[in-house]
């Protein structure tokens, strides 16, 4: 690969010309990578409803996700070099702010997540092209595309001997709802945890409590049969909200004796927030929220149920920082702890990537592989 | 004093016979323990806005808050005989029940505060009397009295060379913001700490931040003159949310290049709880609810603040386990790192309890150390 090196890539990549519509396969130009950059050669993506989400809601040229080797460095970048095998992530770790510098935040003041943001932070640019006019990148990965630069912060490179077609889903959401059970409810061997929201995300929640040794986990859907799906990622019951009069935080804890131990919530819909706090228990009960809210919501709540000591807390990409903590979880699917296979329900080769847009449209399986470079 | 096992003692008690009125010096018979209880001669006690708040909303005969020594023990008390030190404390532990069986409860099942029961467990009966006519006790431990009899599981046997006219400040709000900072918030050496309200309990919780080494411990209160008076618990700096014409949490958050590392609310005010949630740090920040709110509160926050990783948790009694974690306290004290003569700002004789009232009332210093058996 390094014939490539320091010379524009013309490769394939798939450019949302206009909210909303398909995605049109087109050839780009790939400037190199500057400083703190590396150029990657994509082998497999995916895609999560944040792509659908701000596919529909504007045109952002490229969506994120995926398995990569490096192709290239730039200058300064002394950890990695081509042929490395990585995951770029879409939010960063510098390893220099006061997040990533504390061992309780993943928020990266330099690299945090950032929607808005197009263009490289070195010089302010795309690193994208068609015939020398730009095309913006999306949360600092874009990874539709058979090559892609992205900033070293949000990399991390991972043991060469996993599956890339695999731990390609760990780039965002799989990640997101294991992490916000492994490192932030944290639930204890034998405790029980309530999931609300049994998509990819709810199941990756689930996953994490199965491999915490959770005795009971209940997942929480309005519709029903997602339920059979679950069982393979732990979930032991199922409550739809639907079928009951009372409010659901009364149902589950009268089915646990006042309360789960642990709960976390992977909707995004407030009431969901609010029923995912109250149905823990007294004393040592442990709410996590992870389903992005809607701008106006307000989370609302009795103070008591903060005095009789449960405690709440939200997670971003679960907590995870994405360089230190991802090659960890790579190790666990590679000794068998967590189990990826189950996650990745369709394939598609890369000419077809708008088929994967509309199964997540049609909330069809879990994750669609995209498979690079036919 | 076994001359005096087994048989009722006649004694000087403080009543409260009416709402809201001074309290009556009475002589009252105080019956022997029974199964699992303990009887105490007390030498100190003191009080707390919950006594006031009571005394004000309703009858409640006696109320709380002491150190004594044991006088006689019921069938089934194996841990303690007469002569011991303790401290007997509203909120008990069984040592059996779900919560005392976990390490992040003290919310014990039997023995959990009640208000309204003024009776012993054992029999639903009151051990006070007047010439044959019951008289309730409060809250478990009745201590306006010169003997009581308390559930073993409300008392915590204590170092008998403490003095008791100081350790006795622990059974009550002190442990309680002491314990919210260290136990709940647990700040690190050298990160910052806000404490919203500087009232007795505020400042045993700034007197735990001062031990865990904070860097900065921001006092918010809307009574200038308390500043002075928290620079001896280590405050550092003070905030009158009157002075600023932008919500306190902001102020803070300027301060503090984003906000506090850790906040503690005493005061019980559904805006201040909101605010000291909101002035904490994204990533690493976590806020603890100690104030008692109105029963209409609702508390309201807009999620995003929790997605970004700040945690929220209630606590009740700091977390303090009374019989397992009061011991240690007492030698926190004993050995100098905890200070408690600070707290006791007034001292009265029994028969002058009223005055300590009267302190309470004004918001007249911080404890009045009320000194039994004259």
């Amino acid at each position: 690969m390094a014939g490539t090196a320091g010379q524009v890539i013309r490769c394939k990549a798939a450019v949302s010309w206009e909210a909303g519509k398909p995605l049109v396969m087109e050839e780009v130009e790939v400037a190199p990578p500057q400083a703190m950059e590396v150029r990657i050669k994509i082998l497999f993506t995916s895609l999560c409803h944040t792509d659908v989400y701000f596919w529909e809601a504007k045109v952002s040229t490229f969506a994120f996700f995926l398995t990569w080797i490096v192709e290239s460095v730039g200058e300064g970048v002394t950890e990695l070099q081509p042929g490395d095998h990585v995951l770029p992530v879409f939010t960063g770790e510098c390893k220099e702010c006061p997040h990533c510098k504390s061992e309780e935040s993943n928020m990266c003041d330099l690299l945090r997540i950032n929607t808005d943001r197009g263009v490289m932070l070195n010089d302010n640019k795309s690193r994208f092209s068609i015939n020398g006019k730009p095309i913006y990148h999306f949360v600092g990965t874009s990874t539709f595309s058979e090559y892609t630069v992205v900033h070293v912060g949000c990399v991390a490179k991972i043991n060469p001997a996993a599956p890339l077609d695999k731990v390609c889903v760990l780039s965002c959401g799989i990640s997101t709802g294991l992490g916000a059970t492994l490192n932030v409810a944290k639930p204890k061997k034998g405790q029980s945890v309530a999931i609300f929201g049994l998509g990819a995300v709810g199941l990756a929640a689930a996953e994490g409590a199965r491999m915490s040794g959770a005795s009971r986990i209940i997942g929480i859907d309005l519709n029903p049969n997602r339920f059979d799906e679950a069982k393979k990622f732990g979930v032991t019951e199922f409550v739809n909200p639907k079928d009951h009069s009372k409010p659901v935080q009364e149902v589950i804890a009268e089915m646990t004796n006042g309360g789960v131990d642990r709960s976390v919530e992977c909707t995004g819909n407030i009431n969901a927030m609010i029923s995912a706090f109250e149905c823990v228990h007294d004393g040592w009960g442990v709410a996590v929220l992870v389903g992005v809210p809607n701008k106006d919501d307000a989370f609302k709540t009795h103070p008591m149920n903060l005095l009789n000591e449960r405690t709440l807390k939200g997670t971003f990409f679960g907590n995870f920082k994405p360089r230190t903590d991802l090659p960890s979880v790579v190790e666990k699917y590679m000794n068998k702890e967590l189990e990826l296979e189950k996650f990745i329900t369709h394939e598609v080769p890369f000419s077809e990537i708008n088929k994967a847009f509309d199964y997540m449209l049609q909330g069809a399986g879990l994750r669609c592989l995209i498979r690079m470079g036919e």
